[in-house]
């Protein structure tokens, strides 16, 4: 299975302020939708999910966000996100929980035109998935 | 010749903050490029240029950012830029001017892949266009 890893997005930096940007080369997908999350409280979590097909990038262009991630193998991995120059790519089959610090933007790349059906939000459901019935997937 | 003109993103705004999206039936375009722009100082000025071929939308995801824009008929438009959910569509050959408040993050999606012969950063040259000179393009 993929795992989530972090990378660095391309970056134009001078006194004016900084440039990040993507281009097609710079993910491992074709980008079919792109989302930004604004006015979030100080300690809201979103994101908490996982995908059943979607492949997404994530970064988090001002403030600071915690993302812990759960794998299918039971595996936890945590990222702090706090430079728009880096890139989170974040696979599907990965239960997600983004924690917001006050003022922060996320912004995200994904796969897929935007589908409920594709959406686990179901803890219990992703659980059994990690026991090895994929077959319910 | 296209205007500038602005419009509603998608949005899905509730308590836990506010999700604004792009998907390819959002825009009168096919997006080659996304770029995004922060840690600008009050009160500096960026974009100062036009585009030769290249269709852009602009959305200032936080903060504000007053555009200036001035048309090859001389027109004259200003914009605030100041919700996360609402897009600046900037045509081809219009001479830019982006004046950024503080802590502002600025969104665009453009047309073409990064080509720096595609810019017009000279004013003067710009003129000259505007007063027929087309030919020089």
């Amino acid at each position: 299975m993929t795992q989530p890893y972090l990378f660095h997005l391309g970056e134009v930096k001078n006194e004016a302020g900084t440039l990040n940007f993507w281009e097609p080369n710079q993910f491992p997908f074709e980008v079919k939708r792109v989302f930004w999350i604004t006015g979030v409280p100080e300690g809201e979590v979103r994101g908490i999910h996982a995908h059943k097909t979607d492949d997404q990038v994530t970064v988090c262009i001002q403030g600071s966000v915690k993302v812990r991630l759960e794998g299918l193998d039971g595996s936890i991995e945590t990222f702090t996100l706090d430079a728009s120059g880096m890139g989170l790519f974040l696979p599907r089959l990965v239960w997600s929980e983004f924690h917001f610090s006050a003022n922060s933007v996320l912004l995200v790349f994904s796969t897929n035109l935007y589908d409920e059906d594709d959406y686990i939000r179901d803890k219990n459901y992703f659980d059994k998935l990690k026991n090895g019935h994929s077959e319910e997937l």
